[in-house]
């Protein structure tokens, strides 16, 4: 599709997002007259659609142009995506997702459940349909199965104060690099770019994916003053420590944050638990991470070939990072 | 592996089931350390293993020796099967499973949907592993979804009073049937049987799995006077009605049961509904559907042509259903 998206702007990339979002609908009710109206709810509010528009970028460093391939690959890469999200709203018990209520909420935890494990199997179903290299399905299989360790690994870690960055940014590897890494990169390879340039976009990606996850640990920190600490008391009180935390219990305030997080915190204490991460200078420290790992990024952005992909990447750069400076 | 297995009885079997059994165990743990205990406790007690056992008997109707091939196969095909299982703790929050307890409760609600999911994940992985035709590949993702979209229809009729003997029959054979089917059919696939004979063994394990799932409806009617309808109950409670109580819906006694089971049946009132379930002659009917099948399916195996599936298949038909009689 090469040349087709000059600019984030256009609006091609728009209506591919749509295309593939039309696609994945039209996949997941082939399945079972059953779920359709909760198929039907489950798009009706539209995600950020971020691994497919990874995958358009990708696909833009390559040389090959079959359309319907590419779409199809991103409408199976954003189904693992949302099933993904729907058990962890299981889990979480989180009441809204994109603005509507969750799957979980609406029709129940076990619908979700059964509604999670079958657009996995569509994934699967769309992969096994495409006609691509049987080493990208590996890869891509290889990632969902990073993306479930990556959760398993965050809910081992509930509640553990000596869990370290490094145990974190595996988590988060897991969670999000894994298949924003595959996004860009897939895109590439489909398209029959130079394996080098595909080995490059899968490192862009997953860095970006890194990045991603820590900023949103961050921006709950940064809301409007009574915002502030929403997400982020829902976490502490279930015991999920984002970098923030995980540096705060290191820092010159460790020991009383310890004190307060020991056999989980109590919501009278969340408060205060949340001005000593910040005067702890863990956000200062995230913020600085969340930079870093963008210009790291903006440089491995700059030794790509010319390509539409590389410019791609140089306007999104700044937009996924936007509320950070 | 042809010639091997002349036998049920032979111990190689039980040794080519253990080696399946190992491979899952393996692949399992290569994924992530935190699951390695849980993975461990999953297998400390041994299923069936039906699915990997009807593979083996398909691949005896084959020509090619694959060992490797034949036993990763059955692997996938078990996890996948596992998974589900996992998945179904889960929704009828079931305390054990295989003697011991389920994983949803011995590790938590939330833990076995994560779990679930990375069986899944790594059954997948599996499947591209194998230098398997991409068409089989399709085959099994097809029938993961049938299996998913079976629970949901089941799910989708819990308390349903009007659910016909056709939609349980569709229920059936998405949650049973069709990885019955493909275990017979793709062992003996892989093995370059030939066409027709992957096709008939295909429907043949399709018509066990029905069978096998109303026995297992039935079973529960028919043990000793103390047990009789402690599954049964769980299941009235629950709302899901097995053939028996779809027949009865429809009996001289079918009057009386709706109005007991309308708005979800008290549980004083749960003695009552299988004595009329038993007195309407539903359990005869479901027993004579199961013997019926599995004749049926006798029929469907003497149109085989020679071969050691043929000979392994008389053999396990009436062991099927030895607690029918």
């Amino acid at each position: 599709m090469r040349g087709l998206m000059v600019s984030l702007e256009s609006p091609e990339i728009q209506n591919l997002l749509s295309e593939v979002e039309q696609r994945i609908v039209e996949n997941l009710k082939k399945g079972n007259e059953f779920l359709n109206g909760s198929v039907d709810y489950l798009f009706s509010s539209r995600g950020k659609m971020l691994r497919p528009l990874l995958l358009l970028i990708g696909s833009e460093a390559g040389k090959k142009r079959d359309r319907g391939e590419i779409l199809n690959l991103a409408a199976a890469i954003e189904t693992l995506h949302v099933a993904t999200l729907i058990h962890d709203d299981v889990i979480d018990e989180s009441e809204m997702r994109r603005g509507i209520q969750s799957i979980q909420s609406k029709y129940s935890k076990d619908y979700a459940v059964y509604m999670g494990d079958f657009l996995l199997s569509r994934a699967f179903l769309i992969l096994s349909e495409l006609d691509i290299p049987r080493e990208l399905t590996l890869s891509l299989a290889k990632a969902v199965s990073r993306i479930c360790t990556g959760e398993i690994r965050q809910y081992s870690n509930r509640y553990n104060l000596n869990i370290t960055p490094m145990e974190y940014l595996k988590i988060v590897s897991g969670k999000t690099a894994a298949l924003f890494s595959m996004g860009l990169s897939s895109g590439a390879y489909i398209c029959d770019a130079d394996e080098e340039v595909v080995r490059k976009l899968g490192h862009i990606g997953y860095r970006l994916g890194l990045a991603f996850q820590l900023q949103d640990d961050l921006l709950d920190y940064m809301g409007d003053k009574e915002l502030v600490g929403k997400e982020v008391r829902v976490d502490l009180l279930r015991g999920y420590y984002g970098l923030p935390v995980i540096h705060s219990l290191n820092g010159p305030c460790g020991k009383e944050i310890r004190d307060l997080l020991s056999d989980g915190v109590e919501e009278e204490d969340i408060d205060r638990v949340i001005s000593l991460i910040i005067e702890g200078g863990s956000i200062e420290f995230t913020r600085d991470l969340v930079l870093r790992y963008r210009d790291k990024t903006g440089d491995m952005i700059k030794g790509l070939p010319d390509s539409p992909a590389k410019t791609l990447l140089y306007e999104l750069l700044p937009r996924f990072f936007s509320r950070v400076n």
